[in-house]
């Protein structure tokens, strides 16, 4: 089968075996995939990570290990990336993303999407209602990323909030906001950034023209140190930080305003997938848009290159 | 009177003019003042103050500008830092030590107390109880300090708490974070800093013998990034970083793990003198054991080499 491969750069393989289903695992067939800001971040080293690459997708289930999962066969499936232990304190308190030996699809130690077929415990797969197109049920990931935003900041008293970084990632997260009721603006660098973002109804700004220390709360998801730096200057004092963003590099950063202004800093990464494709069947968010360009994996290479252009949103790849 | 100035440099100053007393200010004559972590930072040049600098302090009520604040008059009194412009919404809301337009005695635009005489609003007094020695209360802002800290948790159910830095601050949290009923453990780098932790009857360890993903929730009252550092590695996934220390110099952090771990960082800066003066009185704990040497103030420099040296805790100033 072809796949696109991580070991000292990325290269297209027309031909790797396909894998193999052990217990409780399902053989998926790839139909769409997403690059996301993180498969750029691994090609940069980030993570040392060899294998095949790629976490977002939505395919179709071609055989399982166990019969007691026979129903599982011909569904269209999304899938959570994290694959935990199962038996330690994490795994059973906090959910696979935080055990210490979980596998991560396409990012530790699990072969990804981006390619004719990979595998994923049928443990980890949802079921895509057929309202939701193959081109919105891609995007299950990072949208169940976003909501994780909300449901983090659901028991704080916050009406007000920027995203930095009108991206994919921002903008889903801009959206699921607005949605949940919260008054949201859209901070890019340029103008042109912010097209589709007021496309979609979203209050933007120009993060210069933001004066310092006057937002409540700001999500981080520029992917850039320059952005996190951004947020610290443009939070008022006992603000929240929610960081949605990892960056590759080891910049410097001045955290003496975390201290004198109390502010307090959020991590945030992965969310609910069954709350995320309860979203895409409602068909609220134009999130179709947010697509720049569809390549064949023997294009991977090219694909690659455009995701990593500035202003580039979402590229997906098909076998 | 004389007084230790910061301008390009700390230098004595043998003979300076009495500070002017202002509406709604009292004159107070110095006791005794606290040299902090905070002084060292602005002689090596953090926030660009330029005056007399100092701001832990004990000292007596020799004027008041007001008619209607006599029975301030030789009183024994501390003082809390902040001076805020008293009609923004983080002066309204938040306190004076949110205001964007504050002074802060002897950090910002304000002439601090390492002199025979300074002067603060009689509103930021408060007065010392009989049975608080100038030595124990010379130690009220950094303790209130620590309280903050604890104040700060109330609402997290939280048990275990690692304290990285077994210096000035970093030991009053952790004894106010005991008494509070936490189980606290006193991370530093050598053995002879833990030994006045260890006097102390708390828990204590080497910092690099503590496992990664440990702690549910960890202090960095170390002043350094390297303890910072530290604090990141032994959190566990969703745990808390009380952050206490500001770092003079603008080196890298790697912040991924605040999003992969989902941790939250806490910012936490001034606390409550009040609470922090019954504390005192309750003498629960052995704060003058943290005095490392005590100079007048014509030796000020000495003073500031003496508390810069490594496992120095409290330097003390008087007249």
């Amino acid at each position: 089968m072809q796949a696109l491969r991580l070991n000292n750069g990325l290269s297209y393989c027309p031909d790797i075996a396909k894998p193999n289903v052990s217990a409780d695992q399902a053989l998926i067939r790839l139909s769409l995939a997403g690059i996301c800001a993180t498969d750029l971040e691994l090609v940069k080293g980030y993570a040392g990570f060899t294998g095949i690459l790629g976490h977002e997708f939505v395919g179709v289930v071609e055989a399982v290990d166990n019969p007691e999962h026979q129903q599982w066969l011909n569904r269209r499936v999304v899938g959570s990336i994290n694959i935990g232990c199962n038996h330690c304190d994490a795994c059973l308190k906090e959910g696979a993303e935080h055990c210490q030996n979980r596998k991560v699809l396409g990012i530790r130690g699990k072969d990804g999407v981006f390619a004719e077929y990979f595998s994923l415990p049928v443990a980890n797969l949802y079921s895509v209602p057929d309202e939701v197109s193959d081109e919105a049920a891609v995007f299950t990931e990072p949208l169940a990323a976003a909501i994780r935003v909300v449901k983090q900041l659901e028991s704080i008293a916050i009406k007000v909030i920027a995203v930095i970084g009108p991206g994919r990632l921002g903008l889903l997260i801009a959206q699921v906001l607005a949605l949940a009721g919260y008054e949201v603006t859209v901070l890019g660098r340029s103008e042109s950034s912010l097209a589709l973002p007021r496309h979609w109804q979203l209050k933007t700004a120009l993060i210069q023209d933001i004066a310092d220390n006057c937002f409540e709360c700001v999500v981080d998801a520029s992917g850039q140190v320059s952005g996190f730096r951004q947020a610290l200057r443009i939070l008022r004092p006992r603000g929240i930080l929610m960081l949605k963003s990892t960056f590759s590099t080891l910049e410097p950063v001045d955290l003496s305003k975390v201290v004198v202004a109390e502010l307090t800093i959020l991590g945030s990464r992965c969310g609910p997938f069954a709350d995320a494709l309860t979203l895409l069947k409602q068909q609220l968010i134009p999130i179709e848009s947010l697509i720049d360009g569809r390549y064949h994996l023997n294009q991977g290479l090219a694909a690659f290159d455009h995701a990593d252009q500035p202003g580039v949103r979402k590229i997906l790849l098909h076998p």
